[in-house]
C-alpha cells in the first residue's frame, strides 16, 4: 500500500480545526500533521482534560482522517532562543510568554514541550515534530568575530535544555523530530552532526526531513537522507525555488515572502527545485515507513488552489514503490 | 599610470604599525589602507594631538608608502548593532566599550566615527572605509516571523544614527565607504538599494567594493559595479572560494575559518572564485580612479607568503588599462 | 478571476477569420489577438467603413470571443527597414508595397500604422502589438566596422518615423506594444533601453513581452519584466528551445525552421526553455493586468494538435495567483 | 497517423507469453517487440515447426497486437564474448550452452542467430534487435596496457563471426539492429563507427537506438541519431537517471540495480535524464518510420504500475509530428 | 621544433610596416601575417613592380621575421557583400571602391583577390587568409520570412564569384583560407559545410581557424578542427570572452567594442573563453603544420602591453608537442 | 617546511635508474617514488642481496634524492586478476609470469608482494604503493546479469589473497597504499568502502590517493580525502582532463591514449581537471604528512618538457601551508 499523505495544519491555523479537517478530507488527504497552536491542538488542555483529546479524535474520525504526528514548532523555538523578543511574543501562547522575561519564557516553553510529549501519547501519536531554537543562531555571520567557546556553549545549552525534555519523551515512548532549519540548533548538514553529538545520538532525538531550506543552502537532500537514515522520523514536503539572477541573494535581502527580488522563496510543493523523485526513491531505499506530510506555503498562490495541487503531485510520487518481490533479473533481463 | 595597490592593515594589527610598513614596503606595495585599531591609527589621539598624525605620516614616508583611505570597521560595527555583547567587547577600544551598556556603546561608537572623519581630514585622506552595524541583521532567517515594521524600523534606525555622522563627514569633505557585508545594514544588492534609499542617496555615503561575500551569496560583482557606479568609493580585493559538495552549506555550519567542511572560506586574493579580470575591466569602464587595496585573509596560508603573492596577482590585473586613444578602428580593424 | 487567454491569429492567417474563431472558441480560448493581415482584420476597411468593424465584432460575439489587442507586425516592419526587398513584398499588402520604392514603402507603412491606431479605437481596443523595423539591424555583426554615428542615426531614424505615428496613438488613446525581436530597433535588453530613450520614454510606446527570442540570446525574461515593469503592455506566450551541441550555432546557419541542425527553434508553448512559471509569477508581481496571448509556432508539430495543448499549458499557469488577502503570517506560519 | 508503440517483452519473460499479451493489450500497446527467450518466441521451434509461428501469431491477433521486430539479445551476446562463464550459462538456452566450452558456445550462438533471421522472416518481421557480444570489452579499462593489435583483433573477430550471420540476414531480407551497449562491440559513438567500418557498412547491420546507456556516458543521443541516420533500424525507449553526488560513480561500484549509491540507474521511461522530446523530434527529422518500443526496467517501481505510465508518456510524444503540408510561412508568419 | 608564432598586422595598420616589424621582432615574434592594407602590403604594387616585393622582403629580413601567409580580409569582404555601403568605403582602397556602384565594387574586389594570389606567389607565400563577404548575411534573422530560394541563391552567388578567383589561386599554387566569421558566407559549422559544398570542396578553398566568434555562438572549436581537419590552412589566435548576466545579449546590443554591457567582447589572447590548450592539442592531432598567428584585439587593454603578453601565452602552448617516439607504454606504464 | 616532492619512476622505466636520478635531481625533485620494475628496483635482488639495496641508496645519495615509498603496481595487479592473459605477460617479470598458468601467476605475484614489503623495510621505506588486481572487475558492465554472489566472491577472493600479504607488511612495519583505479578491487568510492570492509579495515591496508581516475568518474577527490582521512598513506599527483562533446564517451571507445576522440585522457599535472588547490588544502586539513609524488603521463607532451613543468606547478601548491600559530583573529580581523 502506498504511503499515507497528510496535511500539516500550521499554515491553516487561522481557520477552525474542523474547517481544516473538512477541507483536507474533501481534497483526499489521508490525515493531518496537527499544529499545536490556533485551536487545532491545545497541549495544555490535552494533558489536563481527557475529554479534549477525545473531542479532537472525534472530529478527525468524522472526516475520516488519521494522525501520525503533532507539531509544536512555535513553542519549541523558545526553548533555546536568544534573544527573545517581540517575534516570540507573536507566536507564543500567553501562558508561555507570561511577562516576557527571556529565561522565564525559555523555561515555560521547555515545560510545554514536555507536555507535548505527554499529549502525543494521549492522542496515540509516536512523533512530535518541531524546532529547538538556538542560543547561537544569531552568530551565523561570524562577525564580529566569534570565539569558538561561544559556539561550544551553544551546543551545550541545547543539550542542557533538551535532555530533560527528551527524558519525558523517552518515558512516554514518543520521539522528537527536529526540523533542520535556519534559526535552529541544526540548520544544515554539519550542524546536524554537531547537534546529534551534543545529545549523544540518543534515540529520542531525530529529524523531521523538510528539504525546503536545503535548496538555497545547496545541500543535497538525497545524500542527507542516506547519511542520517536512522534518524529520519518524519517527512514534510515543503518546497522552495531558487530565483538567482546576480542581484537576488541567498539571504533574502530582508524582503518579505513573495517579493520577486528574493533569491529564493517557498512555493507550492512540486513547483520548485527540490528533487522530489530521488527523495521519494531514497525514502524507499532507507526504509522510511511513516507518512508524507504536505507543508504548504506559497505567497504567490491561493492555498485553496495549492493544497489539492500539492496532494496530486505527492500522490503520484507515492505510487513509486519497489515491487514486493524482485523477479529473477538474471533470467528475464534482456539488456 | 596603473592604479596604486595598497595593503589593508586590519589583519596585521597584532604587529606594530612600523613593522607592517616595513613589510608592505619590502613587498612593493604602494601604500596602506590603515586600520584604526591596534597601534596603527588611533582616532582619539589623531584628533587631540597634532603630533600624532605627523608621526604616522613620518613612518609612512620613511617606507615610501602612501595612504588614500583609513578604515574603522570595528567601531562602526557598534553604531547600530543589536544585540551588543561579548563579541563587541572583543573588538572595541575600552573607551568605546565603557561599561558595556548597549545604547551607551552605540553612542560612543557614533561619536568615534565622527572623530574618524576628522582624523581622516587631518591625515589628508578623503575616504573612510567601514561598517555600519545593523539592528535587524539578526532577523535574517525571517523566523520567528518578522513583522515588516521591524525591517522598516531597522533602516530608519540606521538613518537616524548615521545621518549625524555623515553630516560631520560632509563638513570635513570626507566620504564614508560602507563595506557590503553580512552583519551590516547593507549585505547584498537589494539591501544596498534600501540602505541608500534610507539616507536618501546622500553623497557622503558610498560603498567599499569587497566582493568576497558576493561569492557565496551568488551575487554578480561585475553587475553590482555597473549599477552602483556612482557610489564606488573604495575597492578591497578580498577573496573567497566556494567549496560545496552537498554537505557543506552556504551558512558555514558554525565552523571556524579554515575548516574544510565550511561551504565557503576566505582565501588569498587570486585563489578563489571572484572573477577578478572582469571586475578590473569594469572598474576601468565605470571610471573608478582610486586605489586597489588588498585585504588579505586565508586561514590555510601563511600571511607572509600570501601578501606578496596577492600583490603580484593584483599588479598583473592593474596592467589591464584601456589605451590612451583608441586607434581608428574602421581603418585598421581587419576582422 | 484568472487572466483571459487569447490566441494570436498571425500564424493562422491562411484560414478565414471565421474558421479561426470557430477553432479557438472550440478549444476554449477566451479571445483573440487579431492579426491585421489575411482576411482577419483589414485596417484600411476598418477606418473607412463602419460596418466592417461591426462585422468583425459580430463574428467574435458569435463565438463568444473577446479582443484586447490587434497586431500589425508585418506593416510595422516596413516603417524603418533598410534594405526593403522581396521579403517585404511577400508580407505587405499591395497598397503598402505599391511600386516597391523603399522610401515610399516606408511612408505608406507609417501611414497604415496610424490607421491601425484609429482602427483599434474603433474596435474598442487599447493596444496595438507590432514591430518597428530598423534601419540599422543589418549592421548587427559590426563588420565591416560600423562608425558610432551610423548607430546613432538608426535610433534617430526610428524616433523620427515613429513619433508622428505615436502622436496618433496618443490622440486615439491607444498604446503601441513593440515586440522585442531581431530585425527590430529593440532586440535585446540594452537596445530596448536605447529605443525607449530615443522616444523619450513617451507612454504611447511600450513593449509586447515575447520571450521566445530571449532564450537563444540568453537574456533573462524574468528580470526584464521587473526592469521594464511600467512598459509591459501585452504578453505573447511564444516558445523556443535551445538545441546546441557544439555544431549547431546561435545564429541558425541559414537553415529553415524545423531543421534539427539549427541551434534553436520555435516550439509549441510549454515545450521549450522559457521559464514560464517564474514569468507568470513576475507578471503577477508587477501587476500586469492584461491578457495572455498564445503565439503558436512549431514547425515540428501540427498546429491543430498544438493550439489546444498550449492553451492547457497556459491555463494551468494562470491558476497561479496570489490570494486576495494574505493571512496573518505571524500567527499561522509554523516554519 | 502517429507511430505505433510496442512493449519489449524481455523484462517480462518470467510470465507466459499470453499473459504478457493480455497485459500489454489491456494497457493499450499497439504491439510487442518479442524476446526470443522464456516461452515468448522459441527460435528453434520457429524454424522447425510451421505451426509454432502460427500459434504465436494467433495469440497476438487475439489481443490485437502487432509485431515489427523480434529480439535476441541473450544469444547474440555469446557470439563474440570472451570470457564465457556462468553469467552466460544463466541466460542461454541449454542447447546453446551445451557443455559450456567457450568456442563451442560461440559457434552455437552464431548458428542460433542465423536461425533468428529465418524465424523473423517466417513471422513476417524485417528487423531483429540484439547484441553482438565482444571479445575486447573486458579490456575497457586499458590496464594492464592493451597493445593496439588486441583492439584490432577484436573488431576483426566481430566481423569474422558476424559476416556469415549477416549473409543469412541478407538472404532472408531481414536487418540486424545492434543495440549500442556496454559489453558489446559498439558501446559508444566511436566504437559504433569502428564496428560499422569493420563490417564495411553493409546494410544488414544497423542499430537499435536505446539511449539509456548514453546518459551516464554523457553521449548526445540526438546528435547520434543525426550522424547515424541511415542505420537507425529500431528504437527502444529505455530510460536511465544520473545520481551523482561526488561519492556515487559512473561505473556503479559493483552495486545492484536499485541501490541508491549507484551513480546511475534504470528508471521507468519518462522518469530519467534522456531528452525524449528532442529525440522524438529528431526521429521525425531523419525519417525514422518504425515503431517505438518501450523497454521497461526500474528496480524501484512495480512494473505493473510502470508499464502503463511509460505508455502514456510515450504516446504524448508520438503526438508530436510535423504537419502534412507546411502552410505558407511567408504569408502567415507574423513574427 | 615548436611551431613559429606570427603577429597579424591588421590591427596595426595605422603604423608604418617597418615600425610594426620592429615591434614584433623586439617582442620575439617569429614572423608576420601581413595585412594587405595600410602600407603593409600593397597587392597592386606587388604584382606590377618586382622591386616592391623585394623591398618588403628586405624589411622583414632586417628584423629577422618570416612570413607564411598574407591577409586580405577587407577587399575579400566586398566580393559578395550586399548591401555595399559607407562601411565598405571605409575599408577599401580608393581603386577598389571607385564610384561606389555596388556591382562595380564587387568586380574590382574580385579582381584584386586574384592579384592577391599572384602577389602571394611572388612573395613566396602559399596561403592567403581572408573573408568572402556574403550576399545573404543580412537575412540572418530570418524575418521578414526568407524564401529558401534566397538562401540557395546566396551560396550560388558565392560559388559563381569565387570559383574564378580560386582558379587563379590554383594556377599560382596558393590556397585561400577563409575565416569563418559573421558577415561571411560561412559563419558557423553548418554554413561552413554549405560553403564547402557550394565550391565542391575544391582544394583551393580552405579555412582560417579563428575561434573568437565560436565563443559567443557556443560552437565547439575543438570538434570543428577534427571535422574539418583537411581544410585547416591557417590559424589565428584571436580571443573573446563571454560576459552574460541576463541583461547583456549574444548580439551585442549595437554597443561598441569595450562597452561592458556587450554580451561578449574581444580580449587579448589568453584572457578569454577559448579552450586554447585543447585547441593546440587538437592541432597537433590533426597534423596542422603551419604557423600560429596572434590576431590581437582588445578595446580594454593597450596593444603595446597586450601583444607581448599574448606571445608569452601562445609560446607556452606551443611547447606542448607529442614526443618524437612514444616510449613502450606497455612496458613502462605503471598505472 | 613545505612537503617534499618526488617523481614516480614508473613512466621512466625504459631509462636506466641512474639516468632518471640525474634528470629528477637536475629538475629539482626532492626524491623518487621508485618503481619495482625496469632496472629501478628489483625486489628479488633486494631481499637476497644486501649489497643491492646499498647500491640503490648510493645512487640516490649521489643525486641528493630521498625516497619515502616504492611502488609495485605491475606485480600487484596479478595477485587477484581474472582473466590473466597476454597483457599481464607484458608487464610481469619472467619469474612471476613463469608458464603463464593463471593461478600460478597469481600465487607467484602474491609471493613477490610479500618480498616487496621486506624490500621496503630493507630500503628503510614505510610505504609500498600498488595495485591489488581484481577477480570481478570484468563484471563492471553488469551484463550479462551478474549474480550478487559473484560480487561477494570477488571481495572475499581479494581478502583471502591479500590478508597473508598484509600479514608480512605488518610484521615488517610497512603499509600498503592501494591506488583506487579501474581494473582494481577498489575503483571508486563505494568499492573502496567495500574493499576496506573486506579486510576489516586493518591498518596495513590504506590508499594511495591518485585523483586522475576520479575526474572522469565524477568522483569528488576532496570529499574522498576527508572521508578516508585515516587511510591516506601516499599521494600521487597524476592528472587527467575531460574532453566530452557529445561524441566522446566516458569509457574511451577502445581508443589509445592521446587520441583526441577519447572522452578523457591523462595530461601533465596541472593541465587537467583535478581541483588541485582544494586537494592540497584538504591534505593539510587532514594532517597528511607524507610526500607529494608526481606521476607524469601525457601522450601529447614530451616528458622532458612535462616533468619540470609539473614540478613547478606542484611546488607552488606546496607553498600553501597554514601558519604555525594562528594570530588572534578576534583582535585583528577587520572584516
Amino acid at each position: 500500500m502506498p504511503r499515507p499523505v497528510t496535511l500539516f495544519t500550521g499554515q491553516w491555523a487561522d481557520l477552525p480545526f474542523e474547517e481544516v479537517c473538512k477541507l483536507a478530507s474533501g481534497w483526499g488527504y489521508d490525515g493531518l500533521e496537527i499544529a499545536c497552536w490556533g485551536d487545532h491542538f491545545d497541549v495544555a488542555q490535552a494533558v489536563s482534560s481527557p475529554s479534549y483529546v477525545a473531542s479532537r479524535r472525534e472530529i478527525l474520525d468524522r472526516y475520516g482522517l488519521k494522525v501520525w504526528a503533532i507539531s509544536n514548532h512555535l513553542t519549541g523555538q523558545a526553548v533555546c532562543d536568544n534573544p527573545i523578543d517581540e517575534r516570540h511574543q507573536g507566536i507564543l501562547s500567553p501562558a508561555v510568554w507570561g511577562d516576557g522575561d527571556a529565561e522565564g519564557v525559555r523555561q515555560r516553553a521547555a515545560s510545554a514541550l514536555k507536555d507535548t510529549a505527554r499529549a502525543a501519547r494521549l492522542l496515540g501519536v509516536d512523533t512530535v515534530v518541531g524546532f529547538t531554537g538556538s542560543s547561537i543562531w544569531h552568530l551565523v555571520a561570524m562577525f564580529p568575530p566569534v570565539p569558538p567557546s561561544m559556539i561550544t556553549r551553544g551546543y551545550e545549552d541545547f543539550a542542557a535544555r533538551w535532555n530533560p525534555i527528551l527524558d519525558v519523551f523517552d518515558s512516554e515512548g514518543v520521539r522528537f523530530a527536529h526540523e533542520v532549519h535556519p534559526s535552529e540548533i541544526a540548520y544544515d548538514y554539519w550542524s546536524t552532526v554537531a547537534a546529534l553529538d551534543a545529545v549523544e545520538h540518543r534515540e529520542a532525538f531525530g529529524l523531521n526531513f523538510d528539504p525546503s531550506h536545503f535548496v538555497w543552502q545547496d545541500l543535497d537532500p538525497v545524500g542527507f537522507l542516506w547519511d542520517f537514515k536512522d534518524r529520519i522520523y518524519h517527512v514534510d514536503c515543503k518546497e522552495s525555488v531558487k530565483q538567482f539572477n546576480g542581484r537576488n541573494g541567498r539571504l533574502g535581502s530582508h524582503l518579505p515572502w513573495g517579493d520577486p527580488r528574493r533569491g529564493w522563496d517557498f512555493v507550492s510543493t512540486g513547483h520548485g527545485d527540490v528533487p522530489w523523485e530521488p527523495v521519494f526513491r531514497m525514502l524507499n531505499s532507507i526504509g522510511y515507513s511513516g507518512p508524507i506530510s504536505v507543508e504548504w506555503e506559497d505567497a504567490g498562490m491561493d492555498r485553496l488552489v495549492g493544497a489539492p495541487d500539492a496532494l496530486a503531485f505527492v500522490r503520484k510520487l507515492t505510487s513509486i514503490e519497489p515491487p514486493e518481490a524482485s523477479f529473477d533479473a538474471a533470467f528475464s533481463s534482456g539488456s
